[in-house]
């Protein structure tokens, strides 16, 4: 599947996300553009509208126009995958328009570090599922009992809950410290006040590309045709108002004040080459929830905390191979009931923790409920999220020295409004 | 505040939700109109849209053409306030342009049973809380602990859940009995297949007229500035899918295949003449969420089940003055932690039960847990709602002889797909 010998007569350096095997989709400003549609390369951005004033993909000008991509993603496969193709087309072949017209060539090229990043899509409904295996009893283990640290349900289905979908923002935002009720195990009665355990959650999230009637039902087969691409996730949590509130509606403040997505939609098509065996699922699942070959993907997944002036510390190496739910899995069980989608729906994986202490992706279970506290590179040590720290997911697959990636996912964190 | 005088030259039926004291917002489609915003008086739509042609209200007038009022409502409460005032103005006043343009009037003026309404604002996100305390201590009694059957943190702060945006269905709609995994007490794995006890939810749902930014909260004071107005809401619930997947993240399928709103947005002006003390809080609120005044609200609930080729039945008549906590305090919780607000982001009551056993807002209490079967007019029982069940939410304020209501939120069952 992985044609190694492809390349790009643009310069890429064999470290980066953005190699001719990637071709992601996103949306970009700077000082001219509002908001164009944009592919990648190596250290440059593509704007998609002034490539099409070349009239190289066949489609309507606007469309790469427009504030997110939820409009192209409807076009369908069909045409989005005929767009990325074209791509590499015009980045591989020496002879393409795209390199010997230098006026377009000028208007099409841009460096990424001279652009801003949106939001690539916009999200009528989030949902959040809870798919690591590792997490899920790591959590089980802290909260409730290690010898039963799995609830019944957790092997039979996908576990998920809706999220908040307005608070979703593009990588270099910061956000303020929530404030909530919380319960102090001293105190009989809720106080209320900055939240004091804010954590992190490593995740993915997939991007539904097709549309759904109401009582439609996605098959484990089919759900491909509808996921259109993914993206880094990092789900802010606060743990002391999620200990208090959650029970019995599952979370709500303690997760809806803020989220942080990576720019670049990596295509399906993209990660298809490194699609892994997955998880052995036992007690067998019920039929819709079945599925053969290859479902998981070997993406590395990188977390960082950087102090206020301080550098980046890897905290956390855990990989998206180590879900014990595939996104198609998750997409059967959420349309089974007749859930309908739309386009630029999101689906976060959950904390994809792996089974090593140096893989998991909470500071929850990093330092493990604050016993074992992190040490970072300036002396200092952290059981959960400082004032001022920033967080950073870089992911990407790498095989027989093929590269596609994510790019970053950055949120910094502000004190208490 | 009332003023009983006030008197349309409109002929207005004593019993009709629609009286001049009403003048709710919706969005209609006829044979010869795609969407535009209308209001309505007695058994008539008032075309905003056409009424515009006049220039009454000194607005653009594609805002009343689009397919949502959430474009109008963003104008803020200034304006539609002003455009509800002009309206009460224009059908009192004998000599009003309305009355004396014929031309204009017939534009103007269609039949409610002749026309279809549609859903009255795209909804962003979507939350449910879960604040009656009748409810919530039948749902414990039943399912837990008589004597416990309030949860610790209830009492302390209005719980609530994020839920699905994308199935919510203005009145008249059908939809299919869903899927999904069940895990019957006498089987030790969960079985997959139709929900057998499909339930409704008696709640109302306000919708927000005023974004906010991430990071700012709406104090429980200001909080009315940031609700536009309020519809019924069904929330039809598959008991046994919830019971088995709810734990710990609380309801997701068993709950986003389907809800029904009413099509009028009843503004919160009009319901102010029909404030009411609220619920004694007990004990006393952090004080984020204490407030003053009369803040429930009187509106008689009832709730119909008709059979197919059968007749409506009343099965429950309550108040949304039952409710424990109000509008604004859960306004208030939800911001508190600087969670953000769009336009036409839904926010639901949860089941509004009474304290009496006909006040109960679902089946499940009604016909407490199977054990108290309903007995309907045409000799049969019903536990839950059957195939071809249609359910028929109405509600309105009275008072001093004058009417304020909602019209009707229909919803029919169909049998699985």
């Amino acid at each position: 599947m992985l044609n190694k010998n492809l390349k790009s007569w643009i310069e890429v350096n064999p470290k980066s996300d953005f190699s001719i095997h990637n071709i992601p989709f996103g949306i970009y400003s700077d000082k001219t553009v509002k908001h164009h549609a944009c592919s990648a390369i190596g250290d440059y951005i593509i704007d998609l509208y002034e490539l099409e004033s070349a009239d190289v993909f066949d489609l309507q000008r606007g469309i790469f126009e427009e504030k997110t991509l939820n409009s192209f993603i409807a076009l369908g496969k069909t045409v989005t995958n005929s767009v990325r193709q074209k791509l590499i087309e015009l980045l591989s072949d020496e002879n393409s328009i795209l390199k010997r017209d230098e006026a377009l060539y000028k208007r099409v090229f841009k460096k990424q570090s001279e652009v801003q990043m949106l939001m690539p899509v916009h999200v009528g409904d989030y949902t959040d599922f809870y798919s690591s295996i590792d997490h899920a009893t790591n959590v089980g283990t802290m909260f409730r009992d290690p010898n039963n640290a799995l609830l019944p349900n957790w092997k039979h289905l996908p576990v998920g809950y809706h999220g908040r979908a307005s608070s979703i923002r593009v990588s270099g935002h910061s956000f303020h410290r929530p404030k909530g009720q919380q319960k102090p195990a001293d105190s009989e009665l809720p106080v209320f006040g900055a939240c004091k355990n804010l954590d992190i959650e490593l995740e993915t999230a997939f991007i539904i590309g097709k549309q759904t009637d109401m009582g439609e039902s996605v098959s484990v087969e089919k759900a491909d045709e509808y996921i259109f691409g993914m993206v880094l996730f990092n789900d802010w949590s606060a743990r002391d108002i999620q200990t208090w509130e959650y029970v019995p509606l599952g979370p709500f403040l303690a997760k809806n004040f803020a989220s942080t997505i990576s720019p670049w939609i990596v295509t399906l098509e993209a990660l298809e080459p490194f699609r892994v065996k997955g998880y052995m699922q036992e007690p067998k699942l019920l039929p819709y929830l079945q599925y053969n070959g290859d479902k998981n993907i070997d993406i590395k997944l990188d977390v960082y905390l950087r102090p206020q002036n301080g550098t980046d510390n890897l905290i956390c190496s855990s990989n998206y191979k180590y879900m014990y739910y595939t996104m198609e899995q998750q997409l059967a069980h959420h349309t089974v009931n007749g859930c309908n989608l739309n386009v630029g729906d999101m689906m976060a994986s959950g904390t994809i923790s792996g089974h090593e202490p140096h893989e998991y992706g909470s500071l929850l279970e990093l330092a493990w409920r604050g016993t074992k506290p992190i040490k970072l590179n300036d002396g200092t040590e952290r059981k959960f999220v400082n004032d001022h720290d920033t967080i950073t997911i870089k992911g990407y697959c790498e095989k027989d020295g093929v590269r596609v990636g994510f790019g970053e996912c950055v949120g910094t964190v502000l004190p208490v409004k």
